[in-house]
C-alpha cells in the first residue's frame, strides 16, 4: 500500500504572511495588548516563514502592533537567512551585530510601559532583557494572552494537515509488515523515521514504541528492550510534512492478545469514538476530555488515563487548543487536535488510540484513517 | 586514516550530579540568590542527566537551594523518564498532573519572595507562570547570575571534549577524500553528518558547507548550490559524543586557490593562532577577541571580520564564556571555548578557521588537530 507521493502544495506567499500578521496585530489589540512579541519558533514560522538554523542565545524578535509595520530584529550574522524566509518582504528588518546590546535595539521598537504578548517559548534571557531594558514594561505569554492565535486553520492548512495525516497513515500500514519479535524497540522506532521520510516527511518528531511494560509510560520513547511474542506495543509517531505536522497513535499486538488486552483496547477504541463524535462547532474543548473520561471512568480504569485528551496541532505538533479539563473555549471550524485517550497499567502494558481531527461545520472529520483495531504483528 | 571508536568513558554518577547541584547552590548563595531554577535543557543535563523528550509547555522544574535538598518538579507522565535518570537519586522528586496548576505546585518549593536564577532558555510561559502565581519574586538569568556555573570543565570533562574533537577530526580528514566539485553542499553536508556519527556522535548540531558566495554568509548551513570547481568551500560541523560537544571549521578548496584566497585564508590562520597563542589563565575573554581582530583588522579587513571570536562548549555547543569584546572574565583552567575568526567577503567568499580550545595550567591547548592549511579536494 505504498502511496505516490503528493504534490508539494503551493508555497505560502509574502502575502499571506501579511494578512496573518495583520490579523495577530489586530487580535493583540483587540485582547488590550500594545503589541505581540515573537522569537524563533513556532509563531514566528507561522508569521514569517522564517526558522532560523538554530535557536541560540542571540536574540531574534519580531515585534507586531496595530499601528505600526511589523518589525524584524535580527543578528547581523543571521540577516541573510532572515531575508531568504518567504515572508521577509512583508517585514521592516534591522539587525545588531555582536558587542551590541540587542534589548536596547528592542526596546527601541517598543512603547517604554507597553503590556505587549510574548511567545510561549521565548528565552527567559530575553524576557528578562527585555524587562531590564524597559522596566515599566508588563508581558503575558501569547497562549495565554491569544490562545487561539494559530488554532484556526484555514483551507490550505488543513489540506497540509491532512496530507501529513495521510502520510502517517501510509507510514503505519507498512510498518506492520516488519518483524516485531525478537528487535529492539530503537529498530522498530528507526524503521517507523525511514517510513515517514519516505512518505514525505521532512522532520520525525518523535518514533515511540512502547512494548510490553514499556507502554505503560505514556512518554516512554523507544528503549533497547527486545520486543518479544505476546507483547502489546504503542505506536505514537510523527513530524513535519510541508510544515505541518503528523501525530498518530495505534496499539498493535505481536502474536494474539488475551482477553485482557482486548478489553483494555476496546474500552480506549469506544473512548475514543465518543470522543471523536462529540466534535462539532460550539462544543468546550473540556467536553472532549470528557467524554473520553467518562469512558474509561466507567470501565474502571479512570485512574489509569493519567494525561489530557488532546492537543492541538498545526506548524508545530503540540500546541492549543488543548482536550482537557478546565479549558472552556469552544470547538470552532479549522480547530485540528488530537484525540488520543489510554489506559495505563504500571509494570504491565499500555493502551492509546490516536487520531487527528478537524473541527468541520457540524461534526468533526478525522485526518488519521487507518483501523482502529488491534492489529496483529509478527 | 580512519580510527578505532574510543571506548565509551565512565557514566557520571549520582554522586558526579550531586556534587554538581551542591556546588551550584552554593555558588547561587554566593550570588546572593535564594536559589536557582533550572527547565529542560543543557543546565538539566549537567545538573542531573535528565534530558526530556522533548521540551514543552508541560513544566519540568529542578529548584536548587542551599539549605535544602534538590527538588525536581515534573509533569506526571514524564516521571518514569525522570526517575531513570542518572541523577535521579540525588533528587527529591514530585509530580503534577494534567489539569493541575503547576505553577502553584512550583510556588511550594520557592520563598514568596526570593530572588532566583533562571536558566536561560526557561520558557516565558513558564517564567510568567511563576510570577504569577508568586508576585513578589524576582528573577535573573542564569548567565547573568551565574555566566561561569558550568564553564570550567573537570578533567572528565574535558576528556569527553577531546574525545568529541578527535572525532570531528577524524571526520574531516576524511571528508577531503570526497568529491566536491558537481555535488551540491546537501550532499557534503550529508557525508559530513554521517561521518560524525561514524566516529560515535550521537547528534549532529550543524554541517555549514558553504561553497563559493555562500560561504561569505558565517550562518549558512548547506543548499541546493552545485559546488564548482574554484570554489573556497567553508566546512563548519559538529554535534554530541558521549554528551559532550564538538565543533570545528576548515575551509577548503576546489582545485588550486587563487592568490587572493590565500592571501585572505593566510591572515585568518594567522589571526586564529595569534589567539590561540594569547590563552593564558587570567587573561580576558575579550583579549582574545581583541588579539584575534587585530591581525585582520590590521590587514584591511576589519569590516569584514563580522561575528565574535568565540564561544564556550560543553554539554552544549555554544555557551558561555564568549570571546567578545565587553566580557571581562577572565580565563581559568579548565574552560574550554571556539577560537573561529574569520573573514566574509559578500558575494565572493568567506573563509574561517575554528579549534576548540582548552586553558591549561599555562597556555592554551587544541583539542581539534588537523593542519591549518587551506587543504585541495577535488
Amino acid at each position: 500500500m505504498s502511496d505516490i507521493p503528493a504534490a508539494t502544495p503551493p508555497a505560502f506567499t509574502a502575502q499571506d504572511y501579511a494578512a496573518r500578521m495583520s490579523r495577530a496585530a489586530r487580535d493583540a489589540a483587540g485582547a488590550g495588548l500594545a503589541g505581540l512579541l515573537v522569537t524563533p519558533g513556532p509563531d514566528l514560522v507561522w508569521l514569517t516563514g522564517y526558522r532560523p538554523t538554530a535557536i541560540t542565545e542571540r536574540l531574534t524578535l519580531l515585534v507586531l502592533t496595530p499601528d505600526s509595520e511589523p518589525h524584524l530584529l535580527v543578528p547581523a550574522l543571521e540577516r541573510p537567512d532572515a531575508e531568504a524566509a518567504p515572508g521577509a518582504g512583508a517585514v521592516r528588518m534591522t539587525d545588531w551585530r555582536d558587542g551590541q546590546d540587542p534589548y536596547a535595539a528592542a526596546a527601541g521598537l517598543l512603547r517604554p510601559s507597553g503590556r505587549y504578548g510574548v511567545s510561549d517559548s521565548a528565552w527567559a534571557l530575553h524576557l528578562l532583557g527585555l524587562l531590564e531594558a524597559l522596566p515599566r514594561t508588563a508581558y503575558q505569554a501569547l497562549t495565554t494572552a491569544l490562545p487561539m492565535l494559530r488554532a484556526v486553520k484555514d483551507e490550505h492548512e488543513v489540506a497540509r494537515l491532512a496530507a501529513a495525516g495521510a502520510a502517517a497513515d501510509a507510514a503505519y500500514g507498512e510498518i506492520l509488515r516488519v518483524r516485531f519479535a525478537g528487535r529492539r524497540e530503537t529498530d522498530v522506532a528507526a524503521d517507523l523515521a525511514r517510513l515517514l521520510r519516505e512518505h514525505g516527511h521532512s522532520q520525525v518528531d518523535f518514533t515511540v514504541v512502547g512494548s510490553g511494560p514499556n507502554g505503560a509510560n505514556p512518554h516512554h520513547e523507544a528503549g533497547e528492550r527486545v520486543i518479544e511474542d505476546g507483547d502489546t506495543v504503542v505506536l505514537d509517531f510523527g513530524g513535519l510534512k510541508d510544515g505541518y505536522g503528523s501525530d498518530t497513535t495505534r496499539t498493535v499486538h505481536v502474536g494474539e492478545p488475551t482477553a485482557e488486552e482486548l478489553k483494555v483496547h476496546d474500552i480506549v477504541r469506544e473512548a475514543q469514538q465518543a470522543a471523536f463524535e462529540a466534535v462539532r462547532p460550539g462544543v468546550a474543548c473540556q467536553d472532549i476530555d470528557r467524554v473520553a473520561r467518562e469512558v474509561i471512568t466507567d470501565a474502571g480504569y479512570g485512574e489509569h488515563f493519567i494525561h489530557r485528551t488532546g492537543h492541538g496541532i498545526g506548524v508545530t505538533t503540540h500546541e492549543p487548543p488543548y482536550m482537557v479539563e478546565g479549558e472552556l473555549q469552544q470547538l470552532v471550524p479549522g480547530m485540528c487536535f488530537s484525540i488520543e485517550p489510554g489506559i495505563y497499567l504500571p509494570g504491565r502494558f499500555g493502551v492509546r488510540i490516536e487520531d487527528i481531527v478537524t473541527c468541520a461545520e457540524s461534526a468533526g472529520r478525522r485526518l488519521n484513517n487507518t483501523p482502529h483495531e488491534m492489529a496483529v504483528v509478527a
